[in-house]
């Protein structure tokens, strides 16, 4: 059944996980992309319940998601996933979003380091040789995520972090930055364009009850944005968001 | 396979729905009830999509919830959901919810309007012959959703409708009223304590860009909340949860 040399996971757009224009948002597909990291990371033996049993655990570093065209309320979508690359502290994994027909509809690459609960540094991921077994050979389906410089720009929004943003580690859930940072844009911009590009920098967590800040300029290519840790402005991560002008 | 009188769907907790006691959020559990109770609309013939066809569709009134244990992350359970109930302007969907070992973990209780979309009146559901052969008997296995009184106290938010917060007709998301009340309670309240019971109202709809303040005050079983639309100060929805003392 699967002509393709990645293992794939389904899953249908719900209600509550499409927009005003009804179509899953990017928080939603980015909610999928990092669901079917989970479930193949368990498949390798590699999942973050195994991970941390050793005291260790994966840490997202990077992120970018292209976007063709945004499934559905209700549609049916698969979503493969495979470790592409391997360097001494950072390991890529990759996606490839296909609709029902097997058309490409979105991709991403995320980077990732494993580190050391108790030091928070990062391991050596050459010398595990299991982990290096589950490489596959696959071009990496978009442009690597970029490394973002900084935002200067406005402040769009202040908060604080709430119950519904966190985890059990009481640290921002990854999709909530997104989530923030889109909330501030202008409905138009939402409804008259369509995402094509994200790229996110994940620099420090941010936790529960901590005050937070977003910014906001206007880059060439896209609408940059920084979350800042408050009150010492500590950048907890950067994103750029790039649009297709007409939907 | 189901010696239950009514269907059942089944659900994993997934890490992106856990709080921070690593438990489902009420917001996880109360999607998917909605989600159970529009699968089974659409088995029995009544789903929103086929209603919105005829210019119909259903609007949620009241919602009651009893939680008797959280499931946790990762966690597989299943919700058999039913109509109940059948009057002329209100009919009950009711819900319990099993775990793997089919002991019930939680259990709901929902009233719904079926309304005209352009004259936004309720339709008669007592004359609806094909409806009314959904119903099941089995009793209600919670106690009423309570009509709430009058919420005064004390402001605890004041925020704008924003789009992580609507749906596809820019109405606020049913269980973004639960959020935005659980937001604004200290984190003790949610970590010491476990809810048991959740009693919710909606009133009046609330939309994309829109002002809303969330008010609180204890009552005398529980946290009293109404979220009210500004500047009118309308009343949108009024809820009381109620909680065990001790995990």
């Amino acid at each position: 059944m699967n002509e393709f040399p990645y293992p794939r996971y389904s899953y249908q757009v719900q209600p509550r996980e499409v927009d005003l224009t009804k179509k899953a948002t990017i928080f939603t597909l980015g909610d999928c992309i990092l669901h079917a990291a989970g479930e193949d990371a368990d498949q390798i033996g590699f999942g973050v319940r195994e991970l941390q049993r050793k005291n260790m655990t994966w840490v997202l570093s990077r992120m970018a998601v292209e976007v063709y065209r945004f499934p559905e309320e209700y549609e049916r979508y698969t979503i493969g996933t495979w470790v592409g690359e391997i360097s001494r502290l950072m390991t890529t994994r990759n996606f490839v979003v296909h609709d029902a027909d097997d058309r490409r509809i979105a991709a991403a690459s995320t980077c990732w380091a494993m580190i050391d609960m108790q030091s928070r540094l990062p391991l050596d991921l050459r010398e595990n040789v299991d982990y290096n077994r589950a490489l596959i050979s696959e071009p990496c389906p978009v442009g690597k995520p970029l490394k973002i410089a900084r935002v200067d720009g406005q402040l769009a929004d202040d908060r604080r972090v709430r119950y519904s943003d966190v985890d059990f580690n009481q640290h921002t859930n990854t999709m909530k930055y997104i989530q923030w940072m889109i909330d501030t844009l202008p409905l138009e911009r939402l409804t008259e364009g369509q995402m094509k590009r994200l790229d996110i920098n994940f620099i420090h967590e941010t936790r529960y009850g901590q005050q937070v800040q977003v910014y906001y300029e206007e880059g060439e290519c896209g609408d940059r944005f920084e979350v800042r840790l408050m009150p010492e402005g500590t950048t907890a991560c950067k994103a750029v968001f790039q649009w297709n002008k007409n939907r």
